[in-house]
């Protein structure tokens, strides 16, 4: 068996997530399904770098999986990407040695959050960018986004219900951006790791503290107080973007 | 009765083109329905600036109708943005004189059509994006997109079967840009009008002649033939936008 390393992309609105369940369309689902069509029928399993929400999206999403054959790398990336749906991209492909894990393995992680603040909503953004009409004061949130950075107990940021134990996670990046048009913000966070919708969290705290319903320094207080609730709401997903997985 | 001009923007993909018709879902109607529902059930027709067909999207399409009673612009805007579904985007309303027609007395149209050139296929860009895998060289299309420009007889980039009689257009502007990435060129042609699917072909023929299989200076003599035969095939539909009319 020879195992392979995937880069893929997905425009996630039409999939009920990156994993694979009983109900409704994934991606692990439909690239098993091209890879074991292209092993003649014999079943081929996917290990991703971890799970993605319903309607969430990837531009890096990194996967593994072990091949009877060694063939062509742009051969295997061409099959592939062309047999998968159209919503699914086929960015890169190598081989890599056996022990290499696309979930174990992860150092770091790269997300980006987009939220449309046109008035009105692009219909263009409308599956891509979480929708906040509101007023917004930027400043505010450009001087909490440092308080975010280090390592910290993140469970005020993690969905209830849970199931890992140790929520101590190292934000090593948390920026935001304008697009030149000055309607979308374009969020990018960089840790070793990332709790249940801790970036949606994230970002819908981030949005109360520019909308003035929280002072912009609240954000030390929330992690204290290691309480969902002191938080703010959970922001949709279609703004949320995998959007770059390292190893080693 | 109020004459209302109003800009909007629609997202192309779901609907079978802006123009009413017996099947399939199209702009025109969408909006006409949420107009009569504001107008308590009375009927209200609007005129656009021109038809768009299936896939193709707007950002600055115009339309006037004329509604019973003057609201203030920002609730009559509001209100058909909000009510409309969300494929469709109002971004501007205002009051305009009765002899305002949105369709006969535009002087310039912009449209842009985009070009993802990336390997793989963006699936962010499928539906807002034509695909075109194979070579281009570049510095060829920019030689001939000035041979657009000027007042023509663009019978060789009309559609077969359009009932225009007068096909000489003026052309004022033909650029080509890439994006920052590199993986997509967006064309903007502006001019005086354009004949059906006038754009489509003209993007289609630039691809040819940037992949080689047509000189750089072949423009002028397509032209100069009046025959659609001598220009090359039309691009897809779901890389053109209609991206803003201009008055007066």
């Amino acid at each position: 068996m020879v195992r392979y390393k995937a880069t893929i992309a997905y425009d996630g609105t039409n999939f009920q997530g990156f994993q694979r369940q009983p109900n409704g369309r994934t991606v692990q689902e439909e690239i098993e399904k091209t890879l074991t069509r292209m092993n003649d029928g014999r079943s081929i399993q996917i290990h991703g770098s971890g799970r993605t929400d319903a309607g969430v999206h990837a531009q890096g999403q990194v996967i593994h999986f072990d091949f009877p054959q060694t063939r062509p790398l742009e051969k295997m990336r061409f099959g592939l990407d062309t047999q998968t749906p159209e919503d699914i991209a086929v960015k890169d492909v190598e081989i890599v040695d056996d022990y290499f894990h696309a979930r174990y393995l992860v150092t770091e992680k790269t997300y980006q959050f987009r939220v449309d603040i046109g008035k009105p909503r692009s219909p263009f953004r409308r599956h891509y960018a979480s929708y906040f009409p509101y007023p917004l004061d930027l400043e505010k949130i450009q001087q909490a986004l440092p308080d975010l950075l280090g390592t910290h107990d993140f469970t005020s940021f993690c969905a209830t219900g849970s199931a890992v134990e140790d929520k101590t996670r190292t934000i090593y990046e948390a920026t935001m951006a304008v697009n030149p048009a000055g309607d979308e913000l374009v969020f990018t966070f960089r840790g070793d790791g990332f709790l249940y919708k801790m970036i949606r969290i994230i970002v819908g705290t981030l949005l109360k503290i520019g909308n003035g319903r929280m002072p912009a320094d609240s954000l030390p207080g929330i992690i204290a107080q290691k309480d969902r609730n002191a938080a703010g709401p959970t922001a949709h997903p279609e703004g949320l973007y995998l959007w770059k997985v390292s190893y080693e």
